[in-house]
């Protein structure tokens, strides 16, 4: 045994971390060790406060410390279009472009035949309870484009189309900044599928 | 605000640990929000009871949880060769050779002048008194092939020299599976300067 027996045990605790592999893992616990104590006590109680006060948006499940979130309390946000999204870093990314005034629902996941998650398993028949509401205009399909989220996409516009309510799909096609000569196939085929007259 | 305040306050905590960005700290941190309780108790336990077990050893420095260190306690190790390292870690990268069977010395850092650090705000002085031990036949300074690492090195050649010790330094040189081409020229002037007749 290389280390003493309780830095092994932090290693492999911290190993487990997403992202985390045996190196930075070490570096990890060696920082750890020889932080100063404030340091550490501060790490430890943020991730203690943050799990006891984060829970799910009873309307939209995004994770928030307020219930309704901030998003579905906001008057100013236009509540007649739904953007569905896989987790609720998905409804950052969104935020983050500044452009979507509406507000989300999260899925918590995708249909997955293989690992069986179906749709029981996500927050679908939540949604489809919000869709009763008469002012929902559009319910936007934000799932990523993976095989997936495509097909969590097609499962939900199949079930919400009926109901009248418009559902559209995010565009796919060549990353902004990207290069014609490095996209794979399937975006280029989809990038001239979408294409519009401009 | 993009996020609501116990994350944010978790992703800025998480983003101060080395080699985590905002990306990996965003990703954690939902990490740790959405595992298990008892897996987010054992990380948290881990972290805690390696800071209160683990010391350094009142001989070698590194990081133990007995005192004398295994290795320092061990009477099958040489204890007339001591390896000197700048850090815990670098006990473990030998360790992991198998091929020393020396003990070892931990400075704590490297000579800096620029950042005020000096041989007295390393484990200099606790070398000098090991060495005072008849027993000790060779001291091998490895600290790294660095500017502050190499500065360390001279120093304490120059000082243990005089007390009738072998000293030595590990050798540079192109790493093992390196390419010529892309080794920088430092390297291969210290690789061809270390050459040896096979």
């Amino acid at each position: 045994m290389l280390y003493p027996e309780p830095i092994a045990r932090l290693i492999e605790e911290l190993t487990k971390l997403p992202g985390v592999g045996p190196k930075s893992a070490q570096r990890l616990a060696f920082y750890l060790l020889n932080a100063p104590g404030e340091d550490v006590e501060r790490l430890l109680g943020a991730i203690q406060t943050a799990r006891e006060r984060i829970r799910y948006c009873s309307v939209c499940f995004t994770l928030t410390d307020t219930d309704p979130c901030a998003i579905c309390a906001n008057p100013d946000r236009d509540h007649g279009t739904i953007c569905v999204v896989e987790e609720p870093r998905d409804v950052i990314a969104m935020e983050k472009t500044r452009e979507y005034r509406g507000v989300y629902h999260v899925l918590h996941g995708t249909i997955n035949p293989m690992e069986g998650i179906g749709p029981e398993e996500l927050r679908v028949r939540e949604l489809l309870q919000r869709l009763a509401n008469p002012g929902i205009r559009e319910v936007i399909l934000c799932t990523n484009p993976t095989t997936e989220g495509e097909a969590t996409a097609i499962y939900l516009a199949r079930v919400i189309k009926p109901l009248g309510i418009k559902v559209t799909r995010i565009a796919r096609g060549l990353p902004v900044g990207g290069d014609l000569e490095y996209a794979d196939e399937v975006t280029l085929a989809k990038a001239l599928e979408g294409r519009r007259e401009i």
